[in-house]
């Protein structure tokens, strides 16, 4: 047991299985102060206030990458009238999407996409938010209706407010990028500055990013990268996820975009590419050795054809973390899972993606919880004194858990299931059951 | 209105939305006579005697390749002590599970499995059975009791009943695979003439597979092949999973396996070739023209580290059907948009797998349908007159589905869901409601 701070807990609870950092274990208490942080953790002695039978408590987990409006595309634009498709083309029936996007849907959408982060074991989201105007006036207020949807679904909420300059290398937005305009670097700060007031304490911060090399100026990417460097802000950038912005890059610049990057930022632990599908090793290396995080999007990454990245390296510098991107599905456990299958479907070896001990379902946890509350800039992602009380809890009698025990638990969740298996989650403190599809209603519903 | 049998049906069901080939229509009734079939389906004007509200109906999906007791697996096998591992590591833990594996506990895996099927809209499964005797006694008590475990979960079986001989080409069974052993065609026609008396009518068949080239040999497969055929039953085979697979079969016989097999066999739509991950194309095109199917298994086909099959060629023969395998998961969703995204991975493209109208997720459904219907020779996999009244029902109001229309419906379900939109399942008539993960209960059972 470690105390972190003194009074009485507001809480203290107990699941019949608490994830310890590398293993479950049964009798483990944890204590909640009334500042929504974990104050203990142990056999703490007194009785649980809050006792999780059937339940195994796991940290949260930690989406690094969503644009949640994107969900809006679920089930369209997998119709290919006139052949394949293939990035450019999904990211033109993105575009009708936004056009045709009015304020009150998009929060519907923000809203929809982060309670079923919710259900789906998440308990905090780093939204790469670049979709700032209901109109093309440059308003941003679509920058508070989605601190509004976050906290309606009581999410941990980290606003990577997005700088977004150019159409491309050099050249003025298209029509359908207008209502992602931020101008210059100044003007961004400005509407930082303007919406920060307005975030909900404790569960909602800001951090920065740069939509990509062929929509920000690199001289813009550099000046927003030490400015959030003096404001101790987080920064995320797109990295190298398709071909052709490589070779555009190269055509203009002469140099790769992570090589530009590596030479004109500082990098750190405190900033994050996203993607890196294509990034040459020596860039890669120059970018890890630095401190660099890399969050790939496994799900998004294969809808899109993207391509499947270099993990190991970055595996090896614990660097990855993960995110659902386009949320045309949300899952990290088929995110988890298939970080490392599409590794096994090309290398064709099995247990890329390890720990020391070899343990591939704890490795996966850890990058999707303490190597994406690095990435976010959050105090999250173990059960530990002194960390936000951010929790998943699993139905131990879920059937998709196939009668678990502490050995085969982790594995069984992260290999075997969907969200089928998520309980609850907490976020500060704040429980909130998963839904359930209601089967039962809809059974009873059946007249026969 | 097609009606394709005299007397009053047993029943008239009607969903908001039903699959009628092609597209969701609504006021869509569906007539199921006394015989468990359907019998019309349309607007046919009495009213309905059992109402889906708020539900989408669809035909049952169709899993053509399962070895059910190796969820036992599941949770086990992802660690790696001594590095990476591969299929052939992998196939010792199987066999670790065989070894320890009583009849009881056999039979409790089998239901498990054949009871998560039914919850992941599955209504038919082909079970390649090869586990035969729970000594090394040649009892084949394990046969009775799979038939028994899926009875029991209410699920339609083709009992793949497998041959086994040899340990590798031309090498005596290993210790791990004595279970396996049915000796020579002439004892394993005998076994399956003293099982079939055992099937549960209406609901449980037989068809007859070769393990694979290494542990049958040619002229046994071919024996095999022809008395099928005499008896009108399907035929499967794993074929070229592995690389080392055809390396020996090369070293043996101077081909490969898939060469030898399209020589050896008459070759129609009443076989089933598995996996086929490195088949090369002279071979593969030979097979789809004589009208061979070709079963793929993305997820278990990822876990193992197997690669990806050129799935364009088999596509465009309309010969790919799908198999859950290892069951280490078991989302028949989630195999269906594998199977494209593993192809958009290695092809940066996307809308591989498409209909004649570029629909991927309709595609995908029918691989998942009649194409599976068609490899296990089952009447399914359409809802039509003359056809079992297996169907799948959708939840309409699950949130994963996010408020979905009638030309997003399909979509958002394949791309955008695990099991959580799955209501109910019919086979032949029987509903049975989808298990949920009974939130509401685990939340009750927490004291606070």
């Amino acid at each position: 047991m470690s105390d972190a701070h003194s009074g009485p807990p507001a809480e203290i609870i107990e699941a019949d299985l608490t994830w310890t950092g590398d293993r479950f274990a049964s009798g483990v208490q944890v204590a909640i102060g009334p500042d929504a942080r974990i104050r203990a953790v142990g056999p703490l002695g007194p009785p649980p206030t809050r006792r999780l039978r059937g339940q195994a408590l796991l940290p949260g987990l930690v989406n690094v990458h969503s644009h949640a409006f994107q969900i809006g595309l679920r089930g369209r634009g997998e119709r290919f009238p006139t052949g394949q498709g293939n990035f450019w083309t999904w990211r033109e029936a993105m575009y009708e999407l936004v056009d045709a996007l009015q304020p009150d849907r998009f929060r519907t959408l923000a809203k929809n996409a982060f309670r079923e982060m919710r259900d789906a074991g998440i308990t905090t989201v780093g939204e790469f938010h670049y979709f700032h105007h209901a109109t093309t006036e440059r308003d941003y207020d679509l920058d508070m209706i989605l601190l509004e949807a976050a906290a309606e679904a009581r999410i941990r909420l980290v606003l990577l407010s997005t700088h977004y300059q150019t159409g491309g290398f050099g050249k003025p937005l298209d029509a359908g990028q207008r209502r992602f305009d931020t101008r210059s670097p100044h003007e961004f700060w400005k509407s930082i500055d303007r919406l920060s007031p307005g975030l909900e304490p404790d569960i909602q911060t800001i951090g920065v990013a740069a939509h990509s090399v062929r929509a920000v100026p690199l001289e813009a990417i550099a000046e927003l990268r030490d400015e959030a460097s003096d404001r101790n802000l987080v920064f995320h950038i797109h990295v190298e996820e398709q071909p052709r912005e490589i070779e555009d890059c190269v055509d203009i610049h002469g140099r790769r975009p992570m090589a530009l990057l590596n030479d004109a930022l500082a990098i750190d632990d405190r900033v994050t590419a996203i993607h890196c599908t294509h990034t040459a090793s020596d860039d890669m290396r120059c970018f890890l050795e630095r401190g660099g995080n890399v969050c790939i999007c496994p799900l998004t990454e294969a809808n899109l054809g993207d391509g499947i990245a270099d993990v190991p390296a970055i595996h090896n510098s614990n660097a990855i973390c993960l995110g659902t991107d386009s949320n045309a599905r949300i899952s990290m456990t088929e995110e988890m899972r298939w970080l490392e299958y599409a590794q096994r479907l090309k290398s064709q070896q099995r247990g890329v993606v390890t720990d020391a001990d070899g343990k591939t379902a704890a490795a996966l946890l850890d990058i999707a919880t303490v190597n994406g509350a690095r990435a976010l800039g959050v105090n999250a992602g173990l059960i530990a004194p002194g960390l936000w009380a951010d929790f998943v809890a699993l139905d131990l009698s879920a059937p998709v858990l196939n009668e678990p025990d502490e050995a085969t638990l982790l594995g069984a969740w992260v290999f075997g299931t969907g969200n089928e298996a998520v309980a609850a989650t907490c976020v500060g403190g704040d429980w909130l059951p998963s839904r359930p599809t209601d089967m039962a209603n809809a059974q009873s519903k059946n007249s026969h």
